[in-house]
């Protein structure tokens, strides 16, 4: 159904005030969860290694425990794991998507009547 | 009540795929309907008067209707006013805005379960 105006919208979360994950980083996590590999994982976001990497120091600091665990060497160079704390937050932050865009929908049905 | 987590979020109207009103635009809005002055509203939010009314002239050619209208001259250089649309607008806004964080907030409780 096309409607005049579309609601749209972003969730996050925050610990002590800083933003510790959102769309974006979840999107990583699942990427690396998926390749094995944070370079892969960067490379199919189009963002730097550094960049990517920067993202989970953050999130590993402020979150006070790792959500992503790195082992170095090995053939291709080791390899990156998402940790069970992640992945239980990546399921918590994907039920709170559908929630919001459940949200979004039957307010725009609303903003459009 | 302190949490471990806090959710955050943002909401925005678009109009054939382009944002056409967020928080910011409607804190804008308000300030010059409470000032009748653009430039007014722009200090009070630290932004220029350019930057104030390109946003007033993007609002204004997207929702295909004016928000704000401009009369010139007179004593202080001219007012501004924010039209009964706009106004209508605000409070569809504000509306969202308070479910928004509704949603939020329960949420957030679930989350901190």
């Amino acid at each position: 159904m096309e409607y005049d105006y579309n609601l749209d919208g972003r969730v996050w979360l925050e610990k002590a005030g800083v933003k510790v994950l959102g769309k974006g980083r979840v999107e990583l996590l699942e990427r690396i969860q998926q390749s094995g590999s944070i370079r892969q994982a960067a490379l199919q976001m189009k963002m730097s290694y550094k960049q990517a990497w920067e993202l989970i120091k953050h999130m590993n600091t402020h979150f006070g425990t790792p959500l992503v665990e790195t082992h170095r060497g090995g053939k291709g160079g080791g390899n990156a794991v998402v940790t069970p704390f992640a992945l239980n937050l990546i399921n918590e932050y994907k039920l709170l998507q559908t929630k919001f865009r459940e949200f979004l929908s039957s307010n725009n049905i609303e903003l459009n009547k």
